[in-house]
């Protein structure tokens, strides 16, 4: 990679702090949409953005700057540059869906959620890349291509998925914010491992409408961004509910569940993780071991659900017609959804209902469920051609699915030490029950103060 | 049939007028039993029970007897004597399910609905009959028998289903009142042909753990009664909400649906739907005609959705196993639910979402939806052997299985003038939307005085 960084990350530090810039003078809308558009061409081998709307971006900020001169404060989020997900309808911009078959129409026209941030001031900078029909965690998508992870910038590694390009523009500083989609963890996976923060917000909170379905059931919105502030910020735009500034960790229990989520885990992840609970337990906090056997059926129940929820949005009809151009592994999920018969379809449904009052029980010993967001770091896309490789890299979403099945919230924040060279990012992962989001990002907001002190 | 009849019918005026009876001392429990008892044991050939609890029952009621001598009064319904579907646990007591296969384990113990009753003296005299499985409006269950509607006494005609053996117990005075449940008609089909009162309750007020699982989407329970009063007094001791007296039907809107509900009805509903019609018209009532085509997708939706969550209860190996001996009917329309693919299910529950929405707009013209309850008289049983009659009787659920579709909740009440020689029961159908059960009670208390008065 031969890309050159002429600008600054305006974004390092979160939104709070680049629109403080803006309204003490030092910086205007305008310079920052340039400054993102120079990074984005600068760094064009990230391959991030599906489409551009820089025009339109750029003349948007200058209405911005003159609104915000005459008086006219839209908010903390006004002017902010935005990437958006290619499942998203963004008016007069074409919508891919990942994919090379024209399905924009099952999308539709702008939705609530874009609409309601562009009311607010924020400025689509493009479509981010999608993993095809939002199916899939490593990031891969050999229809339309694979962005590559700005951790790496010898090698291209993966990005995770499918929210890829919404990560790695986050990530590089291309944009303040970028939205994202999360059905079995593609928010949270692409988050953890480009090293920045992913908010699944609770089923039913964050309208759909404009948003591909790949599942009617677990479908879910939330941003990535680079800051648990950022993300609480998000929250408290969509809900007007406020997220306290939670003071320490102090008496939090932090439900560890062995089963599954700490299996066969990287070394470094390993590492990460149990030193993030050292500090966590430094200040405070205790590890309350937790046992639930039960997350093993992730694999059945989401194989049940969510391709035959993907074909109906498809019409088999179409997903019979277009099936040969899809992308190998997104082709091979979805057809499943072909011959899901309906009765497993209810068996299955009815078992997530169980299986989630079961898990919100376990939440009357602990406070949150603790795990490592990827099991692995992000590995170099050459490698997926071994078989071997390419399993592992699908474990992407094993500890983001459960959290979708179980009707939960979901946040992973960074927990690698990002100033050890040769580093690779992982992501700690703290679930909560159900519109439990303002208790988890105030949470969030205390464990991303502890590991930044570090 | 040679039945005699050696006994009052005490319920003929509903549940409290026998209440006071007991209350000023001119009647006992006990005698309320032996009374029910005898009536059972005169009309035998009416053939409406699976099973009785003949000494269990007379023992309950000197038991009740005794304690309200001792001036502790349970309330209105202490010592009813009460038929139970055999779909729904009894303690003590087998359950069939209709069927000859051994499925008692998948309707489970008693649940709350009958233990709640119990707890409130009410007395269970037995299990009534069913269709096999719940899953038929006509009644007809060649597994194990098809009981006898009380209207007429020379002919075996249909009773309706699938609560059957609860209709025509109701109906001949054997019970106070009798619990039913509905998924697409199976309360108010039989109570329409019977002559009686059914009132199926809105999805989530009555409890159905304890009861076989047709649908987990439609199903509801509900009492078959002989007054709106009793169907009232029902709704209150089952949620503590009372029901206004409505003083008359001035300024009601009727809405009048002529797509489908309306459609090749038997003379005798016609004319007396009109009558009904009229009668209501000239005490202030307005007839408000409604389009709504979409009620015809009742068929397609239907069998998307009711024979793959009762494929889903059996498990496709244990109705595999037992085929060949359920009645035909019901095997063929539940074998449909081996074959639904997930994404047809997916697809059906959407598309019902969308019309309950479309449903519920029409409530801004209308107070509720007036229809007949069905299209038919009953027919003798005989007659089914004939395809065409056959096909006719299948229509007893046409008109009531869009309330179950779109969520809503219904009443039946005999609109027959019963004092004309040789009529046959017909109903009157009232359905408002979900969770407006006190407000359908009152109207439907209103509309009963009206059509009585004549």
């Amino acid at each position: 990679m031969t890309d050159t960084q002429t600008t600054d990350d305006l974004f390092a530090d979160g939104i709070q702090p680049w629109a403080e810039r803006v309204r003490d003078g030092s910086l205007s809308f305008v310079q920052s949409v340039q400054n993102c558009l120079q990074r984005v061409d600068d760094n064009q081998s990230l391959d991030a953005f599906e489409c551009m709307d820089a025009q339109r971006a750029l003349g948007t900020a200058a209405a911005l700057d003159a609104l915000l001169a005459q008086g006219t404060d839209l908010g903390p989020m006004m002017g902010l540059p935005m990437g958006v997900k290619d499942i998203m309808a963004v008016e007069g911009l074409p919508t891919t869906n990942g994919s090379n078959a024209d399905t924009a129409e099952l999308t539709g026209g702008e939705g609530r959620l874009v609409r309601r941030l562009r009311m607010a001031g924020l400025i689509p900078l493009g479509k981010t890349r999608t993993v095809e029909f939002a199916l899939g965690a490593t990031g891969v998508n050999t229809s339309r291509g694979t962005p590559w992870n700005p951790v790496d910038r010898e090698v291209h590694r993966i990005p995770g998925g499918s929210s890829s390009g919404s990560a790695v523009a986050t990530a590089s500083g291309m944009v303040g914010m970028a939205l994202g989609s999360d059905t079995g963890g593609s928010i949270r996976a692409p988050a953890c491992l480009t090293g920045i923060v992913g908010y699944k917000s609770s089923v039913g909170i964050w309208p759909l409408d404009g948003i591909f379905s790949l599942s009617s059931t677990l479908d879910s919105a939330g941003p990535l961004c680079r800051t648990v502030d950022d993300a609480a910020l998000m929250h408290t735009f969509m809900t007007g509910e406020p997220v306290a500034d939670r003071a320490d960790v102090s008496g939090l229990r932090l439900g560890i569940i062995d089963d599954l989520f700490m299996d066969d885990l990287d070394p470094q992840v390993a590492e990460d993780f149990e030193r993030a609970c050292q500090l966590l337990e430094r200040y405070g906090a205790t590890r309350v071991p937790l046992s639930f056997p039960e997350v093993h059926e992730r694999t059945s129940l989401f194989s049940a659900i969510v391709p035959a929820e993907l074909i109906k949005t498809l019409t088999p009809e179409r997903f019979m017609a277009i099936r040969d151009g899809v992308d190998p592994v997104t082709e091979a999920r979805a057809s499943v959804g072909l011959e899901t018969p309906a009765h497993v379809y209810v068996k299955a449904q009815h078992r997530r209902r169980a299986l989630i009052e079961m898990a919100n029980a376990t939440f009357n010993d602990v406070d949150l469920w603790l795990s490592p967001t990827c099991p692995i770091v992000p590995m170099p896309l050459a490698d997926l051609a071994n078989p071997a490789i390419h399993e592992r890299a699908l474990l992407a979403s094993r500890n983001t699915q459960p959290g979708n099945l179980l009707d939960m919230c979901g946040l992973t924040l960074p927990m690698h030490d990002t100033s050890a060279v040769g580093s690779l990012p992982t992501g700690l992962q703290m679930t909560m029950p159900l519109n439990h989001d303002a208790r988890l990002l105030a949470t969030g907001r205390a464990v991303e103060r502890l590991l930044k002190s570090r």
